[in-house]
């Protein structure tokens, strides 16, 4: 009863019977998988094989064959614990994910991992698992398809059109992230974005009644979404239709409420509590396939299914053709666009961005804070970097983070570069997270250091992922002054060095910034953090900064070898070598170190890095207004460091860095010691 | 036209010369503290000066001669940039906050910081700034009381009475902790909390239009809220009739939207971003007295005022005075109860519970995890010290945070002591400070330690003011096993390390564990993270685990002087332990540190910090499956970190130990190095 239909998008009558068992081949893979691997997420995939099932056979416009294929529809599993109803499509649907790595799901060198990962799995568009993350990366990645369509499209040559879809779960809806991430959605009327929710009304600890009460259509309605449903998730037809109407209704995100069963199927697990998050035991597997009449073995699939869902594959290449062609005759029309969108969607910065940025140094004269420096290069790259976008969470101004004379981006101007991301921080980090990943668009969020805790596990993701974003943080110590103890931050910012693969750059003046923008911008593989001052600070002397990419570099060398290193960054960088002058005229060999990355300092060739602290010079004194946790890395056990051990205190910024130690003369007075020269 | 009325909670209508005269008094108190200052926020205080005034005046029991009085109304200002409001009315309604605070606002040593601050500012009942997160301090509050009234009240004799009351800004309410604190307000039906939100319209960056265009009162009708308004900001009467209708409604938490104006009496800042966050300026200034007809000098009351706000002492004294009658009616009927209460308000923990805790050690003959153990400790624990309270953000069984045989609570049973928090971390913690801050009530919540970073800002929050509040972390490492880098924690240990006050304890086996909860029970004046293993660790031999509370102590010790030190903490510390043995067998005179807690042994007399890391030992070796980063200080320059430099895999918890190097051979192999003697 099969029709096939090489059309993607349009939705088919087809009969029960293969939806069926492409729909148990779906739930048959999940359970065999998990229970083979004795861990994991059964029952996920078994109540939404379903609503998966006609989404990505009858809806999703995507070609197996080229997962990276530009103008696919995006999919995000932001309930990334069903990690194995993806794997199970993607195997099915001909992605390079053979049966071989379902079987080792969950082990150690497969590709199939406890929860989806960007980068790792052909077909993955994002690491999900921490709840609400995705649902925040898809609101990003629909917002990326209308800023390229509004930059790139053309009467007839609509080159960018795609839509995002996904299936959240309870557990991402009670997420915060995701309560920002659609305030924002429906603020921006993102229309191309729907979400099938998996409402099985069953979360870890048991019914969801248990905590979670709300009338969730009404709080969707309330943020401006479509709201469709509920409707029966054994319905695929239902499911289908419902997927129409969302693409149908083109100023609102949609959001599709799907009543399911956790663990559909089987006798004695199937909506409780107990499918979720263990294997279901061979006697109830055995069990649930009598239940489903599923005579196979583990890990067989049928040929008629196998031939079913494999239609994928030519639908998606008929797909990807007629896009091809699209995109010839666009090239032929526009071919300076046509270069510029390949340029882009590849992640490369348009020619020239590197002399933008030289020529902001010029500009510089007098101290200048460092959120202002990099509020500068920002506005001089993007004059020739289009492809840069961002905003900050309601602190546009004191981040200096939008761009003056670029339009902000709202609902009715998805042209804009300049967003606006409200007071919401923690979906700020995922959206990003989510341009990121739809490429085409070079992200950059700011808000104070101290709020880069709202949004922590965003940045891990995009650690995690390696996604391009960057992230500016300003107002970064108790300089930052009267706002006080809640808003300066001490731990923040060895915080984010902890991160694996993040790299953080703390400039110490506006050269350093500027180099310190030419390092994030040129970062196309994983995210940079820019740690920045509120207050001014001097310029520094001779040409040194050059050296900022390399993380650490001598700026006040001594004439002999040093008796004594002291090494600073970002807004103590002036402060240790005005005391390294002062230890100098007495005669001290003092050589002063500006460290801007720690991260990109130990990239560095172990030569370099013994030419700027060599092994041999054990007095050391390090100084940065943060959390002294971690300086012993090159301090060691008979340094000093002059950090903070509390929270700051609500005071002019010059009236807290000399209560609390941060001046020449005490770091002079620290080195002394060091030296056994106690002056102090 | 004033009439007096020692009837707390009582509306009364109240002529509006002196209302007006009152509410300007607070308005200028604000404008002329920020100016002086020449730093704050003006804005919102001008606004919302009316509705504070109402709720000040005509509505809250406090008694400002006793801020701490139990059964106060609490107010909690979650839009804390707008402090100068709040500390206006603690001055002017007779708390210890003299004059000179506020000329002193924003200034080194005063007690008028830029933003709240629990613990410095007699009256302020919670540490705010940054958004969302008083919002959610309120709801545990309200919580709070809903708990100490179904434990302790009888009929007649209700000595838990108290509402709980806010203001919230559109800041707060766009962000997702506020909105999943919301929601499990809704689900509990906190019928005693009411948030007056300032609906201004205005944010920092210019009109909330802009990127705030949710319907707010159909998104918390959704969440189960009373919503009442929009109401006229300036119109005393109708936020105090609000009020009213607020408090007669019992089964739903209250939002009263109200409508005002940022900068109200500006000419040319009023209903403008720029009234925000910087002073009017001292033209301006002159300007809004002569709107609003005031004439004074900064920083002058008139008598009038003075004497119609300190009419809260008097109201205040009869209320407290009423209370004390009904307590000690309450004490002769119910003496032990009384009793419980009045410990239990201290804070303090019912006798027995460190025997408690004693008896549990016995529990232990074989292998378990310290989640498990954690979980016999609080089942343990909580047989007596019935004040205890918590839960998961939807793991109780994984975290083991749920206490069999205790009652859930619900909005049905307020007397139950195990919490479901949803899937909404950042609120369970924001909640958990808010129960804390209430008192009588001792907090505890639990996810997996990964998701600690989703929470992060209200665990610094924590430990800023404070509170005590015991966070436990499960799932604690790569040794997790399946579920992958998504949930493997790397640098959140660390993390958790770099924040000042938090005491962060990992234990290695059982034993360190009830020691671990002795000492966050004992800990009553800070918070304490607990961070323990999914996997089973064995039992440490002997009696050394005693030290536990020492942070630090020689878990094996080499017969003579060490030739090298092996330090580990949690699940790393048997395998330090092995291997320690290897290189003693070998004729190395190995040590084993069991370091369960950084904080704790910084704490220690330096005799002892020498007697476990003898300064002259330089051959160590720290193991730990989380980031190397900070463990140099320890190792210093010349040791050896055994730690993770990536992200972790998804594979079994035993592979992934194996493989990452946490092996005995590896850390014995890394022990050789050192000391010259490479057989690896």
């Amino acid at each position: 009863m099969t029709t096939s239909n090489n059309q993607p998008g349009a939705a088919t009558q087809r009969g029960t019977e293969i939806d069926q068992r492409c729909i148990n081949a779906i739930r048959f893979l999940s359970i065999d998988a998990v229970q083979k691997a004795n861990s994991g997420h059964p029952g996920a995939p078994m109540g939404a094989a379903p609503m998966a099932y006609a989404l990505w056979d009858r809806v999703l416009k995507h070609d197996p064959a080229d997962p990276k294929w530009h103008d696919r529809d995006r999919f995000v599993l932001s309930a990334g614990h069903a990690s194995m109803l993806l794997y199970s499509l993607l195997h099915l649907t001909g992605y390079d994910l053979p049966i071989d790595q379902i079987k080792n799901f969950r082990q150690w060198g497969s590709n199939t991992p406890g929860h989806p990962e960007y980068g790792l799995t052909p077909g993955v568009e994002t690491t999900t698992g921490p709840l609400g993350q995705g649902f925040a990366n898809g609101v990003g990645m629909a917002l990326a398809e209308r800023m390229l369509a509004a930059r790139f499209n053309r009467p007839g040559l609509e080159i960018v059109d795609h839509f995002t879809y996904g299936i959240v779960s309870d557990g991402d809806l009670q997420e915060g992230i995701a309560a920002e991430a659609a305030s924002f959605a429906g603020t921006l009327k993102l229309g191309k974005l729907i979400y099938l929710y998996d409402d099985n009304q069953i979360s870890i600890d048991g019914d969801t009644d248990l905590t979670f009460t709300e009338d969730v259509p009404a709080r969707f309605l309330a943020y401006g979404w479509q709201v469709i449903g509920p409707i029966d998730g054994l319905d695929v037809d239902a499911v289908a239709a419902a997927l129409r109407k969302g693409r149908a209704e083109v100023s609102k995100p949609t959001l599709i409420v799907v009543k399911t069963t956790i663990g559909y199927g089987s006798p004695n697990k199937a909506g409780k509590a107990s499918a979720h998050g263990e294997a279901l035991g061979p006697a109830e597997v055995e069990l649930t396939r009598k239940q489903l009449g599923w005579e196979l073995p583990p890990f067989e699939v049928p040929g008629d299914v196998a031939e079913h869902m494999r239609g994928a594959l030519a639908r998606g290449a008929a797909a990807h053709e007629q896009w091809k062609r699209l995109f010839a005759e666009y090239r032929r029309a526009h071919p300076e666009d046509a270069a510029a969108f390949e340029r882009e969607v590849r992640g490369e910065l348009a020619p020239g961005w590197d002399k933008a940025l030289d020529a902001v140094h010029a500009t510089f004269d007098k101290p200048v804070a460092t959120r202002a420096a990099s509020g500068r290069a920002l506005a001089g790259v993007t004059q020739v970097v289009t492809s840069l976008a961002g905003g900050s969470a309601d602190l546009a101004e004191s981040t200096q983070t939008h761009v003056k004379g670029r339009p902000f981006l709202s609902s009715g101007s998805y042209g804009g570069r300049n967003i606006h991301f409200g007071v919401r921080e923690h979906a700020m980090g995922g959206v990003c997270n989510g341009i990121a990943l739809h490429g085409g668009i070079i992200p950059y969020c700011g808000t104070f250091l101290i709020f880069s805790d709202y949004m922590r596990a965003s940045i891990r993701l995009a650690a995690l992922g390696r996604y391009p974003v960057i992230f500016v943080f300003t107002h970064d110590s108790i300089g930052l002054g009267e706002d006080g103890p809640t808003h300066q931050p001490i731990s923040q910012l060895m915080g984010l060095r902890a991160i694996p693969e993040l790299v953080v750059l703390r400039p110490a003046d506006a050269h350093e910034t500027i180099e310190a923008w030419r390092v994030a911008l040129a970062r196309r593989d994983g995210p940079t953090a820019l740690v920045l001052t509120r207050q001014a600070l001097p310029l520094l002397e001779g040409a040194a900064w050059r050296q900022t990419s390399r993380g650490a570099y001598v700026a006040l060398d001594s004439q002999r070898r040093p008796d004594v290193i002291l090494m600073a960054t970002g807004s103590e960088v002036s402060i240790a070598l005005t005391a390294g002058k002062q230890l100098q005229a007495e005669g001290i060999a003092a050589r002063v170190v500006s460290m801007p990355s720690w991260e990109l300092f130990e990239a560095q060739p172990s030569e370099y890095r013994e030419t700027v602290l060599p092994r041999a010079v054990r007095a050391r004194v390090a100084v940065e207004a943060g959390t002294k946790l971690g300086w012993e890395r090159y301090v060691g056990l008979d340094g000093a460091i002059i950090g903070m051990h509390g929270f700051g205190a609500s005071a002019t910024g010059a009236t807290n860095m000399q209560k609390f130690g941060f001046t020449p003369d005490a770091i002079a007075s620290s080195a002394r010691s060091l030296l056994g020269k106690g002056k102090s």
